[in-house]
């Protein structure tokens, strides 16, 4: 609104747009844009471009070459994102391995890699071989002993915390931003917000690295949540090289809705999910060109992971998992029940979760993160390394759980898991935690808690699998083999509705796991699963872990999902309140240049109403505080003859003024003529409803004809806390 | 807004709620609904509801019903919908099959079933049994002659045309608006728009029962536009059985929505692709809450479908395709050609399409539909019967060109359509048409067209299929395999194509496809291809079949994926425009029975500002003309001392007024104090954004705090074919 005024200023909209007024028109930090501004600019700059190829056939070539710099952006985004992705595949595994033992081929192999290469492998022990060496074997020499394992076992852990050390100096020193899954933020920051940095090109950097360290420290954390933020980085980076994406804040959004559709697209290999997931769970403005774009990007990473194939398997993950044997109808009762714990299990998870955050932000725990990651870490190590199965990272023992047993199956849970109901119990337990954390995902400081409880369960595996080294090994095994098959899909079941709890997802989770398991064989027992998940974690608290923390942190957030319900008013919820004084407005004329200055200095408002007069409260427009600071200052410094008492002028035409008068600075051209109003008695549920739709950061309330008050998105989020019970004073920012 | 004044009249509320005026708040036949007010009625319900539930328990239990009633009605629709889809799929096949004979052992039986349970079946010849007469056969008693196959094809001519003919009557007689594939119409329905009947119980009935005779009859056309039509008529009727759903258009339309991707999901056994159809294609507003419940009712649909195993394979449509063989980087450049076929042939379908309609409506020919569709259905079944992959469905043929040959398969299309890369090229271009008219698959008189286009390439097949029956059968059975692997494949990719071309689907055809060929190997492809389609189709006109289809009838339909690009103002558009009269308001006060009722007489306004006094042209509110006429003849008829001068007051305060003056007459209650308002510098592009995001049906402009005008939604489709160059009054509705 502010750039499309009536067509005789057209020669201002385009030295608008040019930037000859450096700052109009951008954001300060922590900031909510203005999506109707953002959209409105970037139509003018599209009808500019236009109207320009039609007149020569360079600028026509101009505009088709923006028309579809929308889709080389997308192409550039699925190729980098892929291919980071595919590298901290990689990287993980080979530092992963890299705790146990080296090759002497060359260290930059790893375990299954090393082993491949050697003559001397045979296809029963596939994963031993000369050439890989443990530590233990390099230092000492011999193998197998006492003392050997305690060498192994001290080296393990001394990597461990080298890693998590590292990682921790690095995100400290340099990157405080790629801290945390990334998630919550990314969702504020897809709704509106302004975070500068968070999704720098430091961020990504010292992000992709601290993430291979992290993992391979062994922390319980996946890689899930923060390829979201590392495809986001790199949107927002290559969003730099596209005038059209640079300028424009709203349209780079959506090229970021676009990334994090990338983002889970390569975590899981699953371009459609990913889709949804943006779709479903962190975008805001979902039009349905990004739709296209963002599966057309989506593809591309997929496609470009796969190419790089990191795993080895021609598929996209580690843990691609085949249900090809039917259901019996009866079965959904198990499967509803999984839902209901995993339900139970996720809201407990994201309370807990919060609890820590909470503690660790209000009590000195928060000052020592260095300590508290090695701590963590510590036991993690201590604690893992005796067992198999924890030892491996989290993808590996999932594909491990489900790979289908052969005769010459290596993996020993093909013998053993089979056994008691107990053991396969616990084991998905702690998978469960693993995957749970997985895309909740916190990075190094947010999510130590869930280590605590991985430990626990690790813990319990421990005692779990000591109790089954002494059983037997090769009675009926084909029964065991339909026992372990059914253990595992109820596992599975209870993975994915902890994942539901923890997150809230439905259709799009469904939609990743349909195509984890690729077939549709399933999808019924999942959805009633996910669903029953979803109701119970519902019931017990109503936000998700995103959400939950976006209120954490005091991001001015407006929930999409959750209708507004109750029966206030837009006089309820306006300022000024009726004990307040009236509210500060400009008038279009009569007011000197000091009398402005005095009330922006006297205010801390971002924007003022400009009325006809004082006395008619009749409103003519709005002017934001940033602009208006600018427009002043320049033009004191470049407009001649501009003294304190200079008039101040939104109108267009000039009013009568005697001619020794200084000259007026004239601001009609930083003037919205057309702010959103609302009448007093319109209800609160429609003006929620309208911020929501178009993006609004702030609307005028008149009654009959006359200003009355303002609403701003603060003001609403601050009204829908104190509706909720809850302070309305955690909301922080604008 | 109308229904949630100030807390003062609550009582008032609730005698609305309660419908004592009947009437108001409701809509007449083709006009557009208010998505605001409708779905503030719908948040007062809810609001009473659970107030009401804290006091009593069978209110508690009450409100716990409504809140899942959503889901129980999703179910219902489910389960109606995947029956009646496995009905119409068994009748179609066994009237297909009555077409050429009958069975021994019972006439209920199809080709297939009466073999089945034959003993004397081989392996070999499957569809060969001693049961199965043809008609000639059961007549004349020998068979395999030439006079015999001239009363086959008698025969099959004659059913045909008695099926035709029984559909066009069942239509014309019973439920006019059964004809057409409907989704237009159902999209311009989603929109906000009432055809009253349009979604009964007639439509469904002969919906149901036509389509079986159309499909039987041998027409080119398919069932998966008609079953979206099918599934909606299921929900709108179910709809009335809950009074949440039966008394809000809001409410309902969000139902329609899932109830659309219910079609797509039992049309081609597609429930994401269905839930995917839904968003992209039809709905108007999609929240995700009935994302999930789209995505549950399409489960539940395609789990019924699957139950009933109308095709016998476990599969949920008979053309299930499996590719797995690799594709190579090259063939990317023969897809994306195929591609660009497929998008030129789908803008020339649509504008054959347009042009057939067009002069059927303006010419003579549309008094004569039942002849029309004789005479097609003759040329059709006449042309059709002497080739076998004419004579049957197009699903079987399909089914037929995409099933793996083995060795004892006993489709001769194994063995023949190798030899001649011209051959499978005009088989591939009559089955995509046949799959090209599936979706955009008009009904009975819309689509007559099409058949003229088919009727060419039946006989181009004619030509084709005589031209390879001399030609040898044995030689190189696997290499011809190869080819027609190869064939098939290519085949594949320009229906897809041409149906990407049509509709302008993209990522909701690729899930589909996805979800037929059950696999992401030939994701890359599929995408490439379609998007190419689109853009090709795109380039070429800017409708897809469905938005030309709504512009030709000249529904009110707000297109939301293409954005407003001029630079006019809401003052370029308003009404009253400079040279009319000025805008007919009321004024809160002072103005009597009769002179309201002489203003509503003298226009045709469907709606009225309200304001202070004729002077000040300060805005009150605004009142709808339905809810006025109501009003006022409601109170004519029970207020006692109602005469012509009585006032007619719409402020809440009485005025002081003379004690012999006659009671007045208050319409406070029906006053909307929230009206929409935009200044005159307001650019249409926002305007526009307004209307599409919020659903208005009109909103008021004013300046500087005085009404100015009003625009329509009417105004606003009116402005906009003005832009485009089109007839502004093609626009029929309000």
């Amino acid at each position: 609104p502010v750039l499309t005024g009536l067509p005789s200023n057209s020669p201002k909209l385009i030295d608008l747009l040019d930037d000859t007024v450096p700052g109009i028109g951008t954001y300060e930090d922590f900031n909510t844009i203005d999506w109707v501004r953002e959209k409105s600019k970037d139509r003018d700059r599209h009808r500019e471009i236009t109207n320009k190829s039609k007149h020569s056939t360079v600028a026509l070539l101009f505009s088709i070459s923006d028309a579809f710099s929308g889709w080389l952006l997308m192409l550039l985004i699925g190729l980098m994102s892929g291919a980071l992705a595919g590298g901290i595949d990689i990287a993980a595994h080979w530092m992963t391995d890299l705790k146990e033992g080296v090759c002497l081929n060359g260290f930059w192999f790893n375990h299954e890699h090393c082993c491949w290469a050697s003559n001397e492998t045979t296809f029963q022990e596939r994963d031993k071989c000369p050439q890989w060496k443990t530590w233990a074997e390099l230092m000492v020499g011999v193998s197998e002993q006492g003392s050997v394992n305690v060498l192994n076992h001290f080296m393990y852990v001394s990597w461990a915390l080298l890693f998590a050390f590292l990682a921790v100096i690095l995100v400290r020193a340099f990157a405080p931003y790629a801290c945390g899954s990334g998630i919550p933020e990314i969702k504020t920051i897809l709704s509106g917000f302004i975070i500068r940095g968070y999704l720098g090109k430091w961020t990504l950097i010292i992000k992709t690295i601290t993430l291979v360290l992290a993992v391979s420290s062994g922390l319980s954390l996946g890689k899930e949540g923060p390829l979201v933020h590392v495809a986001c980085c790199c949107a927002n980076i290559l969003c730099h090289f596209f005038t059209k994406y640079r300028r424009n804040e709203a349209k780079r959004r959506e090229v970021l809705s676009a990334a994090s559709a990338v983002g889970v697209s390569v975590a899981f290999g699953a371009p459609i999910g990913g889709v949804l997931f943006s779709l479903e769970e962190v975008s805001y403005y979902f039009p349905l060109k990004t739709l296209w774009r963002s599966f057309f990007a989506a593809l591309v990473a997929a496609f470009t992971l796969r190419s790089i194939n990191p795993f080895g398997n021609s598929r996209l993950v580690l843990f691609y998992v085949e249900f090809h044997t039917p259901w019996h109808l009866l079965e959904l009762i198990p499967f509803v029940l999984l839902g209901i714990f995993g339900g139970l299990w996720g809201a407990f998870f994201i309370h807990a979760n919060i609890a820590w955050c909470r503690l660790r932000k209000n009590t000195r725990l928060g000052h020592y993160p260095v300590i508290e990651v090695l701590v963590v870490t510590l036991l993690t190590a201590l604690l893992a390394f005796p067992i198999e199965y924890t030892r491996m990272s989290s993808s590996e023992l999932i594909s491990e759980l489900f790979n289908d047993c052969g005769l010459l199956d290596s993996s020993k849970l093909c013998g053993y898991t089979s056994n008691s109901g107990s053991t396969s119990g616990s084991v998905n337990a702690t998978a469960a935690n693993g995957l749970g954390a997985r895309l909740a995902g916190p990075g190094l400081y947010t999510a130590m808690w869930q280590l605590a409880l991985a430990l626990v369960f690790k813990m319990l595996i421990t005692v779990a699998t000591f109790g089954i080294k002494v059983t037997d090994l090769d009675v009926f095994l084909k029964a065991k083999q339909n026992i372990r098959a059914q253990a595992s899909k109820h596992f599975f079941f209870f993975l994915i509705s902890t994942l539901g709890g923890v997150t809230r997802m439905t259709v799009s989770l469904v939609v990743i796991m349909f195509e984890l398991t690729g077939g549709l064989e399933y999808i019924v027992p999942l959805m009633a699963a996910t669903m029953t998940s979803k109701w119970v974690a519902d019931a017990l608290s109503r936000e998700s872990i995103y959400e939950a923390h976006i209120r954490l942190n005091g991001y001015p957030f407006l929930e999409a999902k959750e209708e507004f319900r109750h029966k206030t008013l837009a006089t309820d919820v306006m300022r000024p309140r009726q004990s307040d004084p009236p509210l500060s407005v400009l008038t279009q004329s009569g007011m000197s240049v000091e009398e402005v200055e005095r009330l922006i200095a006297d205010t801390t408002y971002s924007g003022f109403p400009v009325v006809i007069s004082q006395q008619s409260q009749r409103l003519v427009g709005f002017v934001l505080r940033r602009d208006l600071v600018i427009s002043l200052e320049n033009a004191r410094r470049h407009q001649e003859g501009v003294v304190s008492v200079s008039a101040v002028l939104f109108t267009e035409c000039d009013p009568p003024a005697s001619p020794s008068a200084p000259p007026a600075v004239k601001l009609h051209n930083i003037l919205d003529l057309s702010p959103f109003t609302v009448t007093v008695h319109t209800p609160m549920e429609i003006v929620v409803d309208i911020f929501r739709k178009l993006g609004l950061r702030q609307c005028l309330v008149i009654q009959n004809g006359r200003l009355l008050g303002i609403i701003t998105k603060k003001d609403i989020l601050k009204h829908m806390a104190q509706m909720a019970n809850r302070d309305p004073e955690s909301i922080l920012f604008n």
